[in-house]
């Protein structure tokens, strides 16, 4: 059995598990007040264009605390470490938004449809945008917001004449990649960060496979979007570690203060504060090591282009097999259009995700490569689907 | 340095981090669904000398959570894996209670006093005990309850005219061992699970140093508390993994059946399900495997007995040496009545946690040993404290 | 300026102010636990064909809760009395679920959209029933959802592999009259409650307008749902007071035991229980008093008859002129498509709603009466829009 | 049966009862924006020493809403209206924290015993003050809490190493007078709102009770703290109505911006924004009109006195009686020493609330005046006192 039904199923790459091998009998304090995670905060900082913050050398305990949260900018974000992905998204929601505020998304967003509700158990609605059909769109929209419909929403809200009786659009959630795997361009960044700025709303992106959208732009260079323009852009983000070569971990980058203020206390109080947390530290530093077969790359970097790479080799597989793409995805997820009566042959050697049923005889099936992809697998499928469609 | 500042100063045992790269590169699907998983649950129930629910190995999905919900009992409890202490006990506590109910505990409980309002965010009060101060008690009870304090709590609030105004006594948390290192025995544990039954009070064992506590047996029979005792009168506890040898994780076992329906959904929501789950079952079902040093135990007993043995070495050590102790703890933990002016040249070579103030020129130290404690550390802390005093 | 704006716009009937003025000086105790309350608690049970439970005469306090929760049942409903809408519907909803639950309901539900996120605010997902849009169906559907559409989002959610990813439906939400003004029929709301008991979710009617959608019959027999139906057919509904003639009230019936328990409780950490709990007695108790112009009804009958009779006449007014109904409301509310330059002038004179847009040159305007409304008042409003459409 | 059992054991005051009579029929829109609401608003600013916003006239909607949060002050103080005590706690509270922040109160405050846990169930721990206790004070500290208190709190929070583990201090609530009847001088509130300011802690006074303890004053000038004094010191505080003639309402005085942005969402969400908000507005502006018996004072002023006045009497008749006073309370709750056996007999005629055991065989009684009181119910306590002491 050959699994592409998501991008963890295996443990961590063997760089990262090695430095945790390495480390493991090393002693330090916990909850991520270590050096492991300081020097992984510094190499995350670079690899931002940014700069831990002068003169904090000296600080520890409050002081530091409230240095760092105060200071929070593009120039000195401030960098923490999680668990996991509805962890990381739930508590930066609650650290952003005031009891009557809402975060406005997509209505795939993640958070609306599989987080078992974890945004409104912090107390805040999910405030789906309205109105767009996905088949509606050109596929590359597939999954995204405007700042059109940001605007929209917001002007909606305040020109109701019951606006008080109304949830408060308080935040933008965005996923880069989204669930459809498409991507944003700078562009489309841009214009929406603006409009969240106009409007006093934080906005947070949601990268829990962001190493796979940074490498799309090899491959197509309209995707556009870099680490350092996220930084700029942003209030807040993650750099995804689950999906990308950890065991586990999400590193939060915030550069808006307000957000920053007292951050750990609500990582503790939701419970992601790791008591080891410089299992956190290890293995994101690791991954923002050099790659060792491609010392030019950082390893994070280098694990997404080995996925994406994979990936586009899959779509045109299938593509060359006959079988549609619902999507022409440029990131690590492929979403292919399918026949129902090829699926139980397809599964007996290969793991894959329903993803939506397309019409009466056809499903969208999703097929993720990630970092942990061997060639030979992705040829096997190929192998398979030609079989298949006799071609 | 060395240090004793707590029990998670490591990472991952030998025998378990040997289980995770083992296992690295192998494709499971997520979430904890996957066979580690189904292997450590049923490893942990033979430890228990329980057994996986018969009939259910043609179910899966819905059905399966349903079987496994309404048959929770001291014969089929249900298993699930967590990533760490606050998280698990956030997620079992909101599993057992409606909004208007709050968790009876020690004043020093950990959810009072150290999880920064962990229950409180769930909508939860956290009624601590009142009236009785440590100084007055044996130093066996610190940090317990007893079965009169929760009959008491639960008489008054309904005696109270103004009952509905007034939290309503819900459940029963206590930890084994508690905050000090302190442990109930058979009979304490019986009559406070009779109490609970009897006014239907859940009874809630956090575990997270539970190994600790099971290896006080062989220093002091009183110490009489066995796995099986827990599984016959708890109605939910833990075995802590993250400060018994795992890199992370605790393996929450539900007898009662109310409290293990649905018990996966409220992971999700709580940020408690690990995407890649198999690395808890990996670690959990390496920590039940016969320890490779002492067949005869299970890893997890004999990382538990390794961490007492040495922390009765240093007890001894310090008593000889003239420090007096604040209790003499049959467990990990040991706390030690210090002279304020011993301290600055002990931390010269030792990490240790000031636990509270003593009187005006002594404060109370707290050291922990555990799995990872290499006897060496210990003589050298004694010889350390001996050459302080004079001794 | 004469208001049709809502059915809020004056104080209490003035059977029910009188009761109030020849009640002030009379001294109770408080929280509800009054002899006013009493009575009228008995007067609402004869009304819905039940009877209080025997035997709980001699109890009180603790006990006495108690008795009435276990019992709960259609023959002996729990009747509690809570200030306003808002505060009923969060309060019988929290009692209703588990953290991991949310409710099912019409995207036009009040609790969707015009209660500050008040659900969501005590931790559960407000479920919006999908796919249909009102303007596909025949004008009675606008508003209601179906037993179809319930069924199909529990199995929609019980096949879904990631189930325990997604907010589990938890319960059924419906207003009866719906914000359109529109009704269930007695078969329409016995499928409905046939749907919700195979599966386990209590069914929760919103009757803030209750008055208003009972009256309905006499003007169309089609309309046969009746008070004593509500006692079989749901879990908990409400008989709204702030809509129909009370200064404010509104009083909860619960059938389900597992709702009824602790529900006072709940009432009181939500803010719901009013310190002078009398006035909520004295009001209810005077609303299921006869009419005193109509002796054979009760007021509460009354003043529901009264409203929607002039609202059929309002809406006769509206056709006779020429003005087309957005919907052939049976209730008090009344949902007009005016042109736009009609509604600067007719703003002269009427305070009215705007609905919503219905076209480039149009709008809903939205009409109530009420029990307070004088008929000379309607007639006003008709020669005024004979005037303006010239007919 | 005479009730002194509490102070809101009667309906309104005749004055507030006539507004509302008066007021009736009149049509008003909904949610408090009416002129009736407009008009207490202004009386009250008055009677603060405060004034509206000038420049807001020509504003409304959002922009209002805007205008007047951002320049909440002590000149110009946001007013709201909601129904009861514990609604505007939960609703206040929720307004100033973040999730991690919990409100310092003394032991027996209000939220913290009497409240159901209204607090929690918005996400946030009540941090009861430690270590003082009643018995080792003065009387005239029962209930209270001290600047020192405060500053002890904060600063042991930030001090402990584990800070983040820990629920910060977020803002401290008291009421005046206290659950005891006591008061705070100027002199104590001007430095609790000192070392409020200093730590960024927002200062919230409950007022439930508030004209009974400005009305004290007048017996004991030692009572100095004026409402405009509280204007000056406290962030938000309440003027209670519910206890003070009034048939329920509280109206929120803000003068802290970060406090009144957007309270009117917070008030909609937890269920506080009454329908026919009118029926706060008419009730405070008669309150705040002047007093038909006493026209040199506000009827909110007549009241009070009149309460305490009446209380004084009582106390003297206890004490002349024999009856050990528990506290010498100079406001409207009395606290007597009472032996056991002479309360079945007072029972027979009298109610009110036992408040504590004294001792073995003594109970300490709570008794009320209101408002509503007539000086004969007082006579014939005095009455039957002396009689059962025989003196």
């Amino acid at each position: 059995m050959i699994r592409f039904s998501s991008d963890y199923t295996e443990g961590a790459h063997p760089q990262i598990l090695q430095a945790l091998i390495d480390t493991n009998m090393a002693q330090t304090g916990g909850y991520g007040e270590d050096s492991f995670c300081d020097e992984a905060k510094a190499l995350i900082l670079k690899a931002l264009g940014a700069e831990p913050l002068a003169g904090t050398e000296q600080l520890s305990g409050p002081e530091l605390a409230s240095a760092i949260s105060s200071a929070a900018s593009p120039q000195h974000p401030a960098v923490h470490f999680l668990v996991g992905g509805t962890q990381t998204n739930l508590t930066v929601i609650a650290a952003c938004l005031r009891p009557h505020q809402g975060v406005l998304c997509a209505p795939t967003g993640h958070i609306n449809v599989h987080e078992t509700g974890a945004v409104e158990a912090c107390g805040h609605k999910v405030l789906a945008l309205p109105g767009i059909q996905e088949s509606s769109l050109p596929y590359r929209q597939y999954g995204k917001i405007t700042a059109a419909q940001v605007e929209e929403a917001v002007l909606s809200h305040q020109a109701n004449g019951a606006f008080e009786h109304i949830v408060q659009p308080g935040m933008v959630y965005i996923s880069h990649p989204t669930e459809y795997g498409t991507l944003y361009t700078k562009e489309e960044m841009t214009a929406l960060s603006a409009v969240c700025r106009k409007y006093g709303l934080p906005l947070f992106v949601d990268g829990a496979r962001l190493s796979y959208g940074l490498a799309a732009h090899k491959h197509d260079p309209a995707y556009d979007l870099t680490l350092r323009d996220l930084v700029e852009l942003a209030d807040v983000f993650y750099i995804g570690g689950t999906k990308v070569g950890l065991l586990f971990g999400e590193a939060v980058v915030i550069m808006n203060p307000a957000i920053a203020r007292d951050f750990r206390y609500l990582m503790k109080q939701k419970g992601g504060m790791l008591a080891k947390g410089r299992l956190l530290g290890v293995q994101f530093g690791a991954s923002f090591q050099p790659a060792e077969d491609d010392p030019g790359l950082t390893l994070y970097e280098s694990m997404g282009r080995h996925a994406v790479s994979l990936a586009q080799k899959m779509k045109a597989g299938f593509r060359s097999a006959g079988f549609p793409l619902f999507i022409d995805s440029p990131t690590n997820q492929q979403f292919i259009i399918l026949p129902d009566e090829v699926l139980p042959k397809l599964a007996e050697d290969f793991a894959f995700e329903p993803f939506d049923r397309f019409d009466d005889t056809h499903q969208i099936i999703r097929f993720c490569t990630s970092w942990a992809t061997p060639e030979e697998n992705v040829d096997a499928l190929i192998q398979a689907i030609c079989k298949l469609s006799g071609k």
